[in-house]
């Protein structure tokens, strides 16, 4: 019951428009071939105009996304199992931290669930890829956010070559089956792939060995994987292409503008808060006769 | 090496002084009785002169806070194992969760780690009271809230008399042991008791339930709970003077007023974090060599 499901299918993002949902204009065709070379990771459908107004936008959705949490959270506590899983993925200094700080950090913490996923410990390594993705998804009411993902098991797996194309063909399946049973038990997915450019890397790259202080936030298998740029596009490309899908479309976010990428994740993560519309859940208790008893205390 | 531990052992809060850390006037007394109709939960002690005044004071503590705190993120990532532990204890309406969403809230929520601590499911009924605990500490770099923690098996456990007397005395002497050897193991504990008045209890449950959007945060067992007011008034006490040691002392906090609490637990959090004193990790690769890697690229 997605609101763009109404809207006829596109294969590319529409040009903004001031009511278009943001999601319509970010989401990845399902099905269909991508060609991220066609995104320009600087660009800003349909966000506001410059920096200023973009940070004050983002400032000001603050309260309806915190209450609608709210809502969701109480829902819970009545037998709602909705929930939301945000799915963080894009390349180094796409902004995967800098988007739970300051988009995450306008919610209530206590309903969210944040989980950073590295390269598998051995324990890990020793079950299939989803069992630790598995462990750490949200409860009823929460919002759960991963950065990075199941996806880096057909990213970096294919890019490394670490398990045979075969295998990489099934791990896409099981990954639609997987986010299609998430969505089935009331999970609403937000995938969102942090678009920067490579120009843009390098620069954010150089911040870091420039800064003492962010030393510890770069590491020289980083120049590596940055000399598998194309490499990474594609597999990025592909996973896109193979998962999105209905129950669980991918976002492709321009994230070279920091303050447009909050903005609209930001955004997306609103406007699927308010099509869920949790509702406070009725009173199962009698509240005179509480208020009665309480004022005899 | 806590700065206070050189200051004479004091048996009640000093008044304030301008540059009197805020835990020396909060830290309750190590091993001395406790009455807490001697704490006013109204007051403000060390506080700022009025509700603008903590407003602004606590909003002007964000950023330091969050600067200490990525400081002990980045520390963990080259082995420092240091992390903190906040405990929020304290009867029904003072405050806890409104404490994590304004306070945690101030946080990168990457680096936070939150669990709230309902009455026992069954499975964790069937091991000991410590297991669920364990289970949700904190990792190297983050910081720990409990929303209740272990304190409630000393607490609603004696009041309800859940468990026998001398199990009871057995308990505060594990988790002294417990604690020991979690601050043995580099963690910095923060039990904060929230301290409310029997008045305001009521108006906060009155609120709750004169306020549909609220219903959902109310039970009738909380004026069930209302009635053995003095009851857990006085197990707390015994927590307070059982467990308030010099590894893991117990602040009590006034928590009538909410920008105080709010301040004031800000403030105590900060005062540690400032204690820790954590640093940016050295770089443990070649810099210059990196750099120029990356320029060719």
């Amino acid at each position: 019951m997605r609101a763009e499901g109404r809207a006829a299918p596109e294969s590319r993002p529409a040009p903004a428009r001031r009511d278009a949902p943001l999601r319509a204009l970010l989401r990845a065709p399902v099905g269909e071939r991508i060609d991220l070379g066609a995104f320009d990771p600087r660009a800003t459908p349909g966000g506001p105009a410059g920096k200023a107004a973009g940070l004050a936008a983002t400032a000001a959705l603050a309260e309806p996304l915190t209450a609608l949490q709210e809502r969701l959270y109480a829902a819970a506590t009545a037998g709602d199992r909705r929930r939301v899983l945000l799915v963080l993925q894009g390349m180094d200094t796409s902004g995967k931290g800098g988007t739970v700080k300051h988009v995450i950090g306008l919610f209530n913490p206590a309903g969210c669930r944040i989980r950073s996923f590295k390269a598998p410990t051995p324990e890990e390594h020793e079950h299939p890829f989803l069992w630790r993705i598995k462990k750490a998804l949200p409860v009823a009411g929460e919002i759960g956010i991963f950065d990075r993902s199941h996806y880096e098991d057909v990213l970096v797996a294919r890019v490394r070559e670490l398990v045979s194309r075969s295998q990489l063909g099934r791990r896409y399946a099981q990954i639609n089956r997987f986010e299609q049973s998430l969505a089935d038990d009331g999970v609403t997915l937000v995938k969102v792939f942090l678009h920067i450019g490579y120009e843009e890397q390098r620069e954010r790259l150089l911040e870091r060995l420039d800064n003492p202080d962010k030393h510890w936030k770069f590491s020289p298998g980083d120049i590596e994987d940055r000399g598998l740029w194309p490499e990474y596009q594609h597999a990025y490309e592909l996973a896109l292409q193979r998962c999105s899908t209905g129950a669980a479309p991918w976002y492709v976010v321009p994230a070279d503008r920091k303050w447009y990428r909050n903005w609209a994740v930001t955004k997306l993560l609103l406007e699927h808060l308010e099509e869920l519309d949790p509702r406070y859940p009725e009173a199962r208790f009698d509240v005179a006769e509480s208020r009665r008893l309480l004022l005899e205390t």
